[in-house]
């Protein structure tokens, strides 16, 4: 797990708060996050940004400070924009933190992502934007959406640590109880269509959506590859029957 | 989504640093919640916390202050304790942060429900921990687990407001789609057996825990009405046909 959060970089763009700065250092390194790239702070290092990192100042001693947003992704393969309005009419696709997790981790596997940090009474330019592949909104409560940008950092760091730990469960989980693919259940349900004709409840002249309607049901449960023997040879004893 | 999150009181007992107090009241707000109550708090109220607060000042007005757990929680049905240590060898049964913000949701349709967080330096006592029903723990990194006070209220409210978002939806999902009671799968299951054994495939005298797995399968993804309709009459033509 460590090498996935090892490749999550936390990018913060001209914070003007130094204690905003060591907060986020301690949301980062309390979800076994490290990597903090500083565009610009107005101050730093600082004895506020030390106090509140409490025992992250490792965090803010390797921090690699940048003049641009652009120098601060160069190795990165996906770069993410934390944004506090939806941009829907906008051309960016906007995720929620949950799916966040699940997209940052997947890349963080073989190389480098960026979550990215506006300022804390503006945001990101629309030109900072346009580095962006996507954003990220958290869900807040409309009448109150001013989270703090250390509580940002937070919340996005746990989701990273959690979605890491998934990932890393359905690996092992994989190898024990590996789902079978899209080929082997197409092979399946070929099947199943041939005996639902034979034993005319399915008119292939009038199908009703029964096949897509089936193969939604276990698509949405996943089957493995001792249910897919049972649910072949359930089949094949119905035709041996008729 | 806010009669659930109005009945979640967030409870702090002999919080140290008044900042921890504002903060928290702010991550509160952020988030849709706004039941606060101190026990003992030691300086309160306090120029620090509403500095921190920001705009979330009404949360420390409309804050009750007491002196004993008991009282803070008095009316509540379900009281969640927050450990920074996992208490596998304790009596109290612990969950993740997700699980938690399910459970408290799930009660918090019809009464109150406490989280309840310790002091910074030393957490919950014994006695008070004997008050809690269950104990939630948040992933963090095994090698600095030190997460904020402020930070892990902001962490339990985010999965609070997630679960309870969820908890709306899937009431809209359910009028439309209604998966059918654990009775009615019981009777396809039945009518399954019976076509299984009848076509040779189960042999009732070995049944090899056939009849388990499958219904795993099919309780692992939940079926709605029609696709129950779709399962018996698959079932009903096998059997005419036989």
């Amino acid at each position: 797990m460590n090498n996935i959060l090892d490749n999550i970089r936390i990018v913060l763009i001209q914070t003007s708060h130094p204690g905003n700065i060591g907060s986020a250092a301690r949301a980062m390194k309390v979800m076994g996050l490290s990597d903090l790239c500083l565009v610009k702070p107005r101050f730093f290092p600082d004895d506020q940004a030390n106090a509140l990192a409490s025992s992250a100042t490792d965090i803010l001693e390797n921090a690699t400070i940048v003049d641009t947003l652009q120098q601060a992704i160069a190795d990165c393969r996906l770069v993410i924009g934390t944004s506090a309005r939806h941009h829907r009419t906008l051309q960016w696709e906007t995720q929620d933190s949950r799916s966040c997790g699940a997209s940052v981790v997947k890349q963080a596997q073989t190389g480098k992502v960026a979550i990215v940090f506006g300022r804390e009474s503006s945001g990101l330019t629309n030109e900072e934007l346009s580095h962006c592949h996507s954003l990220v909104h958290i869900p807040t409560n409309p009448d109150y959406s001013s989270l703090n940008i250390a509580s940002a950092v937070q919340i996005l760091s746990y989701e990273c640590r959690l979605a890491a730990q998934s990932a890393e469960a359905s690996a092992v989980c994989k190898t024990e109880d590996e789902r079978v693919s899209s080929a082997e259940m197409d092979g399946y349900f070929k099947q199943l269509e041939t005996v639902l004709i034979e034993t005319d409840f399915l008119d292939p002249d009038k199908p009703r959506h029964l096949m897509p309607r089936l193969r939604r049901l276990y698509s949405r449960t996943g089957v493995n590859r001792s249910e897919l023997n049972i649910l072949r040879g359930i089949l094949t004893a119905f035709q041996k029957k008729n």
